[in-house]
């Protein structure tokens, strides 16, 4: 079996983070954060080291991270914990559902979206050129979860800082992938994904968010602080992570940042080789249609002639044993952008685990359905 | 060291449930209800056994499951998905915070709360003394997490079926510990934690809803489904899981039910006798302070004379090794009809693992904590 379905999520895990799994299950089960016997405070410790390392991998020192279920749930409490009624927002056709979706709702809010339907190298300058007076939040992923495809992170959080504008990146497909730096960036906010390129267990993502942000919380619940007050605290992270964390999700993402952080540019390379060897290949087949610009990182999309890719990733599921994800990828509007929302694309999405010989096999497998079609 | 804060999270977890954990770590990686490849369908399929798991359990057949990261989250999908401007709600003093602060910021909205301060027996009649034309829901725990008193769900629930009024239970005590039946209970909604009683890792629980109910979503995002609609989809379980599902939690609840299924009349027998002890061990000692009734379920809160309940339960865990949890336990308007906001109560939690033994040197631990004083 070939796996090419990272960007949906990693399925080979570091011995590591599966030895951590099955310590943890042992030895940090207890409650962190609620009582104050010893078993709670040794659980509450290593979340705590994982929240630095969080910090460390990202290069956020002046920010905290509230832990969440996913990273939907973190750019949930980002987009809700900030905009109200007559806030401005500009994002981009290459977000997911998950941002999306919000900004949807919060439109029939009295909230103003702008949505830029353009290269991904021409946003910087769009941005800048639909920022206005209610502008609150500029809202961009930082790889395309359908093309791989990466906006300038430092040139729209330099356009951010200098308006003022809270800077809000989706990390769900860059974490573990790409070198990320809030500090430099001048990102406000970061939503990542556990279960993704940060090699965790499902059942984790987060929101790295820089010291002095306020956000109002989307949950309410036990919190372990001010037990009295019927009122959700606000207090970061807690007020913001009401009832049980996931323990056991947070101690596998430790492990994963631990395995990342040791090598991490040689791991960046070998991926991005395998990207570009992956796309030289592809790009010699001429019954495909590219989507992905050759800068792409780890992620790949395209078509077989006009083929519904659904019906290309069955037949690359059942005669080839190849994963890769068809469809829409929960991303609608870079379809929109693409002309592919009838057809979607065929997704490659890689991982350093993966191979040149499982490449050279996708592309073999490639050409016969193109003999078959 | 002996544990004695199973209500916080069952810290001893059965080999079936550590077992499983590992193998899904290699195996149930991929996203399940994402990608139409064998290993995303293998995971699709267990999560799903899963789900038929937990209405077993709790004989649901006409219900649907929805997980989330904790009981705190299907709490507040229950409350803020139903309710709004105008509606009604009777609840009780017994809740947690995971239902206070959700209503209290309703209160904010314009919705009605009634919080019955009255003794758990007398619940029933109360409530149905409080109906009014508008009432939305009845909102009760199953089982204090304070004093481990039960309210009369059958009788309750009667009362508002006669009334056509929904009934949200919040079961984060109960599950895996008492006998819930939701069809003959007449329960609409029932909020579980996985980590408790159920015996599974940090990281998931879940509401179960009856068939016919519709719930706003809390949270948007990806779905997997309608992915072009950039409206929330309100389908269940899908559009109320909002980004990638906690696979790795949600298998190690299954192996938590398969494990208390296969005994659970005797597991329920053998904690019911444990507390049993405990009561009446704990009653020959005059100087405890005692807050739950003879019948409490495997929850029982004291205080040794008028000490703080923190200072009782810090020395339980260092001179005796013995872990409590102390404070108001995050549910503080049961401490208010109590008396003990101030002082809090000590809170000794049990689950099957715990032995006789173990009881026998907590009241040796509280006899020589009585004489220190």
């Amino acid at each position: 079996m070939i796996y090419f379905d990272n960007a949906a999520t990693s399925f080979f895990k570091p011995e590591q983070v599966k030895t951590a799994v099955s310590n943890a299950i042992n030895k940090y089960t207890a409650n962190p954060g609620r009582s104050g016997h010893e078993l709670s405070i040794r659980t509450a410790d290593i979340v705590f080291e994982v929240r630095e390392k969080v910090k460390d991998f990202f290069n956020a020192k002046n920010y905290n991270v509230v832990f969440t279920k996913n990273c939907t749930e973190a750019l949930n409490l980002a987009i809700f914990g900030t905009l109200k009624a007559g806030d401005h927002v500009i994002t981009t056709c290459y977000e997911h559902n998950s941002i999306l979706r919000p900004l949807e709702y919060l439109k029939t809010q009295g909230v103003e979206v702008s949505t830029l339907f353009v290269d991904v190298e021409n946003l910087p300058s769009e941005i800048e050129n639909h920022i206005k007076e209610n502008t609150k939040m500029i809202i961009t992923t930082a790889c395309s979860n359908v093309t791989g495809d990466c906006p300038d992170l430092n040139a729209i959080g330099k356009i951010a800082k200098e308006h003022n504008i809270l800077f809000l990146v989706d990390g769900a497909q860059s974490s573990g992938h790409i070198l990320i730096d809030l500090e430099n960036s001048n990102i406000d906010m970061y939503a990542f994904a556990g279960h993704k390129g940060l090699l965790a267990i499902s059942g984790v993502g987060g929101l790295v968010i820089k010291n002095g942000i306020k956000l109002k919380p989307i949950l309410f619940g036990g919190t372990g602080t001010e037990s009295e007050n019927l009122t959700q605290p606000t207090d970061i992270p807690e007020g913001l992570e009401a009832g049980t964390i996931p323990t056991i999700p947070i101690i596998s993402l430790g492990a994963g940042i631990d395995f990342l952080s040791k090598n991490f540019l040689k791991i960046i390379k070998i991926e991005q080789n395998l990207t570009k060897y992956l796309i030289n290949k592809a790009k010699k087949l001429k019954f495909l249609k590219i989507y992905s610009l050759d800068t792409a990182k780890n992620v790949f999309s395209f078509n077989v002639k006009d083929l519904d890719s659904s019906l290309v990733a069955n037949v690359l599921n059942e005669q080839f044993k190849i994963c890769v994800r068809a469809g829409l990828h929960c991303a609608p509007l870079v379809h929109k952008k693409l002309g592919t929302t009838i057809q979607g694309a065929v997704r490659v999405s890689l991982d350093f685990f993966n191979t040149y010989d499982e490449i050279d096999k996708l592309i073999y497998a490639l050409t016969q359905i193109d003999k078959m079609s």
